[in-house]
């Protein structure tokens, strides 16, 4: 039976996928310094294995002869998703992804040193190679797919994502905060911090930053007995549903980064460990991609742990780990700042949808070559000073050298990060309609209501739908920028709420 | 070029190696407690996965055609136990393979728990299955490598140890240590410990205790840049020769233990990190057998760590880390603690031979078929009383079932570890011939010397020799127990030696 042999493939990949998941995971967590370069030989090795075992000739006639088979409702799901996923892998030939792997890393490899010394002119060339290999990219993959170039391209991180849904949703929110970053920075210089937001002693060590870390992980609903927490260079979320790895790191001076990021990282951990464990080893039972994934760890960030009622309950924690009395008065200015700044992963809430469709749109013109790499500085510049008011034009290295996904050739992901925000909002108007006074449950540490809707309508769905079928099916609307405006305006937009 | 392709087919088994390696070194030191069984299946398919790479039929051909094309030394070196590790790997039938790691199992399973309730009589027949499929791959075994049934099980552990050449050296040190035995413990009561091993304050801190176990380390040799020391239940040496892991375990009522056993394994990861990297993913760069590997271990664990020079050295470090003075007068007696007991693990140096040889005898009857699995406990208490002087016929817990290694099918593995002490006996002795009064250079934290020699003579030789010609060249001399006997007398033979 064909289909009996795609759940062999099945295990076999999904063996290669928890390898590279721990050593990946490791690498950045355990591995000694001076193991690196035989670590990227393993991955690589083995990544490549990996890609020729899901590539082998003689799939395509297995998943043609499984679909004249007898299949229940899961196995017709897992099959309808594995030959969408065989599809993308399968759509670009061999020496072209070699060719462009070359091309991406030592581009990546350039930036590195590059972004250090802001040199644009001698980073642009290798910046054009990546970007002139990604038209070809997305020209044969929508060939293949029978979409749009960069449809194609999100295709990959979020299946069914279109640009003629996705686009009017960011314009709505683009033009709501360009006048409504101004208006949160007026409410806000009238509720300035008075308490900074420092150790009254100094410091906070980090072992009881961590047991406070973890007290509240395994509060929001984190399995302590199928994941862990860490200490990384850059916050995470790895490993595997049954090993779910998070890291973040410490300051020492004050608790709230390392806390939020925790959160964050938890709330990416939740869907991992509540993913459909029987059909775990296929596509179908991965999570459905980039920007559900998002929406999931802002959940947890945003609607929840930025939530005053939230921190009713969560500062008598802090004051038994950290043995520090905070007010929620003194806290909340710190947990709801807003700030313009050239640093998209620096911003918060309010301003970061904007750096992300700044992104979004020059990439779009990039792909689709009517902005060339050397107009590329100046468009930036203009975005930034038409969207948040800021120049770039003397400092490449916070413009368009600021990220890492352009240099390493990743075009069509930046959306999902501010779809992920507008998902997130957009479930929690949902579980508002139907749980109501659940910020009530958040005060008193009750965090079950609103982890069993997730699960029962995101997590356990695993990727049985499309990103907009699954958003619809979850939240009972298509894709909207309307709650996160609302959630924003209630917010940030006046002093009168608590 | 067929020597290309096995460079290549290398390669790709030493990514295996390599995922193994770690999977199975974090399962031990990070792993949450529920990705036992996801880890377990993702490692079985990588298992699996390796050894049809490894006997795919074409590899035979390919050694073959090596073998007429012109290669330098290394090359040959390589080729020569590449096909060693080939004939080894495919001399037992698939099917042959999967029944007896299916009996293996099942017997482990059931020894974990029956060995708790000290039930031998229903142990008895798994154990048996077992055994009856250990003869029947000596056999198998024997038959393709044109070797006697046992021999070709060691082979597995130490490429070229015999019967013949290793029974006479530990019959010689059996009949030594018989006697010399109860004289050592004559010896011992004229110096029983004055200062109990307890820490002053009840308590010595893991944290402290892990400083001074790392500084050990590094002083000794370990490279901190190319590995780590973590905590798990039984201590091992794991990972990679760039990233090489060792594990302790601590207790706070003493501190000696801990350090003991690091640098027991700090031995094993001498040898690894200092492996020739160029030939690291062919079998010829790996290290040349567990007998030779705890030669390595017990060189650093008993030459140098239980030398009184040593801790001269070493004295002043413990206080610095710990705070609390021993002298060399307290200190010794622990270090060189004597003592008769049931349990191997739990022996000293001057013991723990008699526990290895009851083994090689009773597992070599058992491989014959002259003991049946029924006569164990008899045979094994018999042998307990005449080499010990203690009984275990009312308690085979601690008796034939007492190890891991009979009931998961690993027999001729047991005297390795006995050679190991043999082997590092021999080493110093030629090392002292040739570097007078090297102790001089312990007792100020030098280890230089011994090191280079470590390394030129074995470390670097990889498995370009079998186990008998690496010790002949490294040594000067076979594979003999004067030095050990030599060793073991000097130590424990009388209180006239410092």
């Amino acid at each position: 039976m064909s289909f009996q042999k795609l759940d062999d493939l099945n295990r076999r990949l999904d063996a290669y996928n928890h390898a590279l998941a721990i050593l990946g995971t490791d690498e950045a967590t355990h591995m000694a310094v001076g193991g690196g370069e035989a670590r990227a030989e393993a991955m690589a090795t083995l990544a490549g294995i990996r890609h020729r075992t899901a590539t082998a000739p003689e799939i395509a006639d297995w998943i043609e002869a499984a679909e004249n088979e007898t299949l229940n409702e899961d196995q017709t799901a897992a099959l309808r998703e594995f030959k969408r996923t065989h599809t993308n892998v399968t759509c670009l030939p061999a020496e072209f992804v070699e060719h462009q792997t070359r091309t991406r890393m030592r581009c990546e490899q350039l930036w590195r040193d590059l972004r250090a010394k802001n040199d644009w002119t001698n980073f642009q060339p290798a910046l054009d190679a990546v970007v002139a290999m990604v038209r070809e990219e997305a020209q044969l993959r929508a060939d293949a797919l029978q979409l749009k170039p960069y449809d194609a391209l999100m295709e990959q991180y979020d299946p069914g994502n279109r640009v003629a849904e996705v686009e009017p949703v960011l314009n709505d929110l683009k033009a709501f905060l360009v006048d409504f970053v101004p208006q949160a920075l007026d409410v806000q210089a009238q509720r300035l911090a008075k308490r900074p937001l420092r150790a009254l002693s100094g410091n906070y060590p980090i072992d009881m930053q961590r047991d406070l870390c973890l007290a509240l992980m395994e509060a929001v609903g984190f399995d302590m007995t199928r994941g862990s927490l860490s200490i990384s260079h850059h916050p995470f979320c790895g490993g595997v549903p049954t090993d779910t790895r998070i890291t973040t790191r410490y300051r020492t001076d004050e608790f709230l980064s390392s806390l939020m990021g925790v959160l964050h990282e938890t709330g990416h951990a939740l869907y991992e460990q509540n993913l459909p464990a029987e059909w775990v080893h296929w596509p179908s039972g991965k999570a459905r991609g980039i920007a559900l994934h998002e929406s999931q760890s802002l959940f947890v960030e945003k609607q929840i742990g930025r939530n005053p009622s939230f921190w009713r309950w969560a500062l008598p924690v802090v004051e038994r780990h950290l043995g520090e009395h905070w007010s929620i008065e003194d806290l909340m200015p710190h947990v709801h700042h807003v700030e313009k700044s050239l640093i998209r992963v620096d911003a918060d809430e309010v301003t970061y949808p904007l750096h992300v469709i700044l992104r979004f749109e020059l990439e779009q013109e990039l792909v689709s070559g009517k902005l060339a790499v050397s107009d590329l500085p100046e468009a930036w510049d203009a975005k930034m000073k038409a969207y948040l008011g800021l120049s770039t034009i003397d400092n490449p290295a916070d413009g368009p050298m600021q990220d890492v996904h352009w240099p390493s050739g990743a075009f069509g992901y930046f959306p999902s990060y501010t779809l992920g925000a507008v998902i997130a909002a957009q479930q929690w108007a949902a579980i508002q309609r139907t749980h109501e006074g659940i910020e009530e449950e958040f005060a008193v540490g009750n965090f079950r209501s609103v982890n069993e809707w997730r699960k029962k309508n995101i997590w356990s769905q695993g990727s049985r739908w499309s990103t907009p079928e699954l958003i619809l099916r979850a939240t009972g609307e298509p894709l909207n920028a309307t709650h996160l405006k609302n959630h924003l305006t209630e917010r940030y937009g006046s002093n009168v709420t608590d």
